[in-house]
Parts: structure tokens; sequence; C-alpha cells
């Protein structure tokens, strides 16, 4: 396939690393210094002590007729994209935003594509503009938004893209954003206001405590059928990554704009409109956006 | 009447520099070299871009013969000089301890001396050996905690220390203690987390819902009755010291112990005693002590 990765963080460089083995892949990039770089470099992906390369395409400006194009690029700059994936109007397009702050900005879209949502579960880190560190392996979860077809001859070709990079197809894909925000919600605001690894959330009984206040409101905002399933995933995940520096940790601690909104903000517009109370949302939303300002 | 103050700290200072107009004062210190330095260049006091200097005793170890002594330091301080205090068998002793850590120490305590409690409600800084800023001008409320004698003479001498520095009699020490420790409890923790003045607890709604969550548990662990008034009280402390640093916030920040313990773990120690839940102050308090640590 034709593959188009717009972003050129650690998102963007793991899809494109990963997708080059198989397939024709370009890097969309906003500067023109990274697409430059990657062109004469190529990405390079450290994992387990090794170093790898791949050679691939890069541009700061989408083509026209991709098979499939990742938007892999922050949900606080989608608007700044969206234009972009307009024109080049690929016949697959699969947004990676974290959190659901994107879901309404795609219900508005009416374009001829067929429009997925996926939900990255690795750790990676970019170390520079052409240098990705894969630090946890895990699988990136994918559904349909808006198709006019059925993804059959998609999930064959991402059933295939590389051993160490798994595609898991899921039938629902409110269900699947939603179980990922929730996650999001009750680790990320918190260890980046602590300023704590994952693993402490759980280690220390009262941040415990507090955490599991948090979810109630996040799973009743969004309305979870099964609560105790989700909270388990929640305490799962905390204890698969419990030496991990969450990302809201990470951007807080390097002075970028977290994901606040496309988290805790989205949660709380949606409580604000059904009238449902979060003070303990709307405390970290507030403590998360002071610390971005310092 | 003699008075001695144990204690070299902001609070201790204070106290010594206002009885010295009409009482005979001995600061006791825990440093040779602070003892030294106050008698040799007495107290100084900053106050409204004026200077002031009071001439003082200063000791390391506390006489026998006070007419009343009061004791400056902190709660975690307290076990170190309580012996000096049952030496010295004081008249009159009155302890100046923030929050109720305290209470079970004085209530195990069997001496001759009849115990006062005082809350020191001034905004006072140390800034060297000999000096203290104070701050913010208020009042120290006092009480009887287990005496022998009625308080007639003690407060008639009390009531003319100095014009600014008025002292305020309560008939009931617990429910004075109980007022400022629910005050310490909303205010100090919150702001040392956010590292924000004590008015943007008012200011920003999420923070004062979530003041209002620690406040339901603070106040239900000490029985308040009249809850309201005990509110509107932490409201307008939160006002009339909107642009000061909170002592617990200043701790954080200059990396001292804070009175986590008499605060939030003397209301946790209640909580636990009585089975009842305090999820927020159990939060707070586990967040200060790691902030202490770091």
């Amino acid at each position: 396939m034709r593959i188009g990765v717009i972003g050129g963080g650690s998102v963007g460089l793991l899809f494109a690393y990963y997708f080059s083995f198989r397939h024709q892949v370009t890097v969309i990039t906003r500067r023109k210094e990274q697409a430059e770089a990657i062109r004469r470099n190529g990405i390079r992906l450290l994992t387990d002590g090794e170093e790898h390369i791949a050679k691939t395409e890069a541009e700061v400006k989408p083509d026209a007729g991709y098979d499939l194009l990742f938007v892999a690029v922050k949900e606080h700059q989608l608007g700044a994209v969206l234009p972009d994936v307009e024109r080049a109007a690929p016949r697959n397009v699969m947004f990676l935003q974290n959190g659901m702050g994107h879901i309404p900005v795609l219900e508005r879209r009416d374009a001829g594509s067929d429009i997925y949502v996926g939900s990255v579960e690795h750790g990676a880190v970019r170390e520079d503009d052409c240098t990705v560190r894969h630090t946890g392996k895990g699988a990136v979860k994918w559904a349909a938004f808006k198709t006019a077809s059925p993804p059959d001859q998609l999930e064959k070709e991402l059933a295939s893209v590389h051993t160490a990079f798994p595609f898991i197809w899921r039938e629902d894909w409110h269900d699947m954003l939603a179980g990922k925000l929730i996650v999001n919600a009750c680790v990320n605001p918190m260890t980046a206001l602590l300023r704590v690894e994952n693993g402490k959330l759980i280690e220390q009984p009262a941040y415990l405590s507090f955490m599991r206040l948090v979810f109630e409101e996040a799973s009743r905002i969004l309305a979870i059928e099964d609560r105790q399933a989700s909270w388990e995933n929640v305490l799962s995940v905390c204890r698969q990554t419990k030496r991990n520096t969450s990302s809201m940790l990470a951007d807080v601690l390097a002075g970028r704009k977290t994901e606040a909104d496309a988290i805790m903000g989205y949660l709380l517009k949606r409580a604000e409109e059904s009238g449902e109370r979060a003070p303990h949302l709307a405390f970290l939303y507030d403590s998360i956006k002071a610390l971005e300002k310092e």
C-alpha cells in the first residue's frame, strides 16, 4: 500500500518505521528540516539495545493517492492538519489521537475517505528528528468510525505489517476509545501532578483511593457498563507500566502543552452537558493547566 | 512577669519582641549561636517599613521561676523540649503549636504548671537569627487546657502586652484549636501541592470545590457543630490572606519538614480510630510527605 503518516513525533516515526518493511511510506512533518533529515538518514529505531534503520520518504505536505493515511499528531494540533487531510483525500484515514476530544471534529467531517480511529498501546519516545525509542511493545487497536466499505482488505494488510507491530480489530470505536480514555484520565493527570511513575498510583494506598474517585467520575460520564472490568484494566495498566513516566508527566517536565484538554477537558465538557458534577476531574484539569503555565 | 519563650523561630521571636516592653523576657533557643546573637543584638522587628529593636535575654536552657513560659516550637519538635519545660516548672505554660497533634501529649502530662493552649493568628517570617518580619497583624487566641486556678490575673496581664499584639480569651480550647485546624487542613496542603497563594483556592472554582471536599472530611472528623460558620471562616481566611504563601508551601519551597503530621496526620489518626474514610486528607497527606522527601 501507499502509506502516509502525518506527524514526526514518537508515534509517527514508530508507524513509519514498522510500515516501511512491506509498504511505501511517506512521513509528513511540520518542519522542513525534519523532512530533510528523514530523507537523508532514514528513521532510526532503538529497541532492546539494538539499532535499526529504515529508509522512507518524507515531505511537508501530503500527496494525493494514499491507500492509508495515519494522522499521528496530538489532538490540539489536529485543526492545523485537517485541511491537508481533506486535500490528500486518501482512500482510508486512521486518526490516532489520545482521548476523545477529536470525536466531535470527526463527526463534522464529510469527506470521501473511509475513516478509522486507532488507539496506540505502545511506549515510544522520540530522541531526535529521525530517531524513536520503542520502550514498550504493545499493539494498535483500531475500529471503523465512518466507512462506506467493509474493512476486510485493510484488516488483511494490517495483520501482516510486522510481527513486532500487531493491529487488533475492535467492533466498537466508542468502547475502544472510552476504555483508553478512562485509563488516561486515571493515570496521566495524577502522575503529572504528583510527579511519580505510574506504579506509585497503586503502591500508595492514598493515591489508589483517590484514583478510584477519579475513576468513578470518568466511568459515570462515559456510561461505562462493566465498571469492574474497566477498573481492573486501569490497575493492570499501572502494574504493567509501573516504571514508566506517563506522557502527561513527560510533557509537564519538558514544559510542553499536555493532553489535558483531550482527556479531562473532554470529560468535563460531557459532564457539563449532562449536568453532572466531576470535582476531581475539574481539580486535576485546573492543576495541570496551571502546571503548563509555570 | 518573668516570661520565657522556648523557640527562636518566627513565632518565638515575635512573642519575645512584644513582651519585652512590659516584661522581663528570656528567649530559649536550640543553638548557642542564636542565643549569643540575640543577647548581643536584641530582637529586630520589621513592620510596615519600620525597624525596631528590643533587648532581651537569651539562653539555651530555661531557668526555673517563670511566671509564664511560651512553648513556640513546631509540634514535631515538642518531644525535644518537653523535659526542659518539666524541669523549669513555670507557674503557667502556654503551648502555641499548630494543629492538634500536641493534644494527646499534653493530656499525658501531669506537671504542677497551669497549662494553656494558644492559637497564633499573626503572619511572621524569620529573616535571620535575630530578625523577624511581622507580615500580618492578627491576634493570639488562648484558652485554658488544664489549670488549677482561674485565669483572671493572667488575663489582665495578657490584655496589656502591646497594642499591636492582642490576646483574645476563648472559653473552649477544643473549639478554638479545631477551628484553626480546619482552616489549616483546608488551606495548607492544597496551596503546598498546587504551589499557589492562599487566594487561588477561592478564585479557581475547581480548587474551591475540591477544598469543600477536604472541609467535609475534616469537619466530620472533628464533629464541628456549626459547619456553615466554620466553612465561611475558611473562605474568609482565604480572602484575608489571599496574597500570602501558606506556611506549608513555604516549608516545601525551603525544603523543610512541614506540619503535615500535626494537621492532616492528626485528623487521619482520629478518622482511623472511628473507622471513618478520609480519602482527600489521605491523598493530601501522602502527596505533601512525598514533596518533603524530594
